[in-house]
């Protein structure tokens, strides 16, 4: 059985994984895949337009799910794009400080510039 | 014949697209191909070491450098991570600019802001 995704955080991750690794499926995958985590088919329901067996769609969802996972476990680029998003997101809390004038320009620099020097370091 | 990678662009480049895919190669290729992009063997004595031929180790990177470039073409996440750097170390000099002084808080904020924005974008 697949699970069908039911947290947020799930869906976003296999989303997510599927925006990073999805153009290493075959054509015919990425169809049917995206059938099923972004347009949130059932498997029922893409078997039907697809004129494939439900098993038929259970078996390839499954098995882009562990090749896009596979593919995480070893690039870990997704991982490290959400670091660099996350780290970005905090120079712009920092900027909303400046132009708040909570903080000195030299402050705001230090710490800006500690942020951005981890992100160089991850690339 | 491969023709050894003869410019620093070249040599970068595919030394990142291993830094970036090569865990998708197998043990066998990463072994061989690290010791011609990275430690910057001849293929006769990469052949001499691994006793296989120079026929064989021809073959071997020339495969490997193909499925990388693959990998590349399909994902482009050396192309995006290139210009995530390229980002941030113009964040680092607008920064310096406001530590020399050369620059009001303000103006600093709206041109870190922008830059940030356009990174979390490509994201």
């Amino acid at each position: 059985m697949i699970a069908k995704v039911t947290t947020m955080n799930e869906i976003l991750e296999q989303a997510l994984l599927y925006d990073f690794y999805g153009e290493l499926l075959t054509d015919h995958q990425k169809d049917v895949y995206e059938q099923f985590i972004l347009d949130d088919l059932s498997l029922s329901e893409i078997a039907e337009m697809k004129g494939i067996s439900r098993q038929g769609v259970h078996d390839l969802v499954r098995r882009c799910q562990k090749t896009l996972e596979g593919y995480e476990s070893k690039l870990h680029l997704v991982e490290k794009f959400l670091s660099i998003k996350e780290k970005v997101g905090r120079i712009d809390q920092i900027l909303e400080e400046c132009e708040a004038q909570k903080a000195e320009p030299s402050e705001i620099v230090r710490r800006v510039r500690e942020i951005s020097d981890t992100i160089i370091e991850e690339l």
